[in-house]
C-alpha cells in the first residue's frame, strides 16, 4: 500500500502532468485496470488505454489547461480526495471550474479509481 | 432526487448544525438506513440512530468545534463533495483538521451515504 505522503505525491503529479499537457505522463499515473468517473455521474471508463483516450480528448478540446491544486491532500487508508481547479483556455475565453477528485490506490501505488465531482453547470467563463 | 441548489443546503446545514452542536439537527439530515464512514478508512456506522450516537460521542469528547465550508459545494448527480475545516478546543488546546466530505443523497433529499476523508495524522494543534 502507498503511504499518504506517496498517494500526495501521486496527486501533486497528476495536476502537474495535465498542466503540461503531458497526457502520457497522466495515463501513467493509473493502473492498466483503472476506472475514471469524470464527472461521476458520467459513464465509466474502463482501462489505462480509456482513461488516455479520454483526456487526450479533453486536452485536444481545450487550448490550453491548468489544474490547480487548491488545498491540502487528504489522504487517508488507500484514498485521497482534494479540491482542485481547471483553468482552461478556449479561443478568447478563459473558463474555471472548481472540482473535488477522490483517489483510490492500489497495493503498487497507481490509481485504481477517480472520481471528479463537478458539474458542466459550474463552468465559469472568467473573460 | 434533490437538485445541486438542495444537496448545497443541506451540506451548509450539516456543517452550521456541527457548529451549534445541534445533534439532534445533524442526524435529522440522514436517511433512516444511512452509512456513514468518518473518516472513510473506520467502521460504517449504520442508520440515523448510529450516526446521532457517532457525533453525540464526538460532540461530547470536545468543548466546542466549528465545521467551516472552505470551498464550493461540488454537487452532481446524486452527489455533493465539499471542503471542511473542523476547529476544535478540548481544554486550552485549538485543533484543526482538513476534510473533505462526499455525500450521497436519495431521492427524498435526505443524505443516505456519507465519507469522510481525513486522517488523525493531519490533527494540527494550533494553540
Amino acid at each position: 500500500m502507498p503511504t499518504p505522503d506517496e498517494m500526495t505525491e501521486t496527486v501533486r503529479r497528476y495536476a502537474a502532468a495535465h498542466s503540461a499537457g503531458d497526457v502520457d505522463a497522466v495515463a501513467a499515473l493509473f493502473a492498466d485496470d483503472a476506472v475514471l468517473l469524470d464527472p461521476v455521474d458520467a459513464p465509466a471508463h474502463h482501462g489505462q488505454d480509456a482513461v488516455r483516450a479520454f483526456f487526450a480528448g479533453t486536452h485536444e478540446m481545450l487550448d490550453s489547461m491548468e489544474l490547480l491544486v487548491t488545498g491540502p491532500v487528504r489522504a487517508v487508508g488507500e484514498w485521497a480526495a482534494v479540491p482542485l481547479q481547471a483553468r482552461s483556455h478556449m479561443g478568447d475565453s478563459v473558463m474555471e471550474v472548481d472540482i473535488i477528485d477522490v483517489f483510490t490506490f492500489n497495493d503498487d501505488g497507481r490509481i485504481s479509481e477517480m472520481r471528479a465531482y463537478w458539474s458542466s453547470a459550474d463552468i465559469r467563463v472568467v473573460s
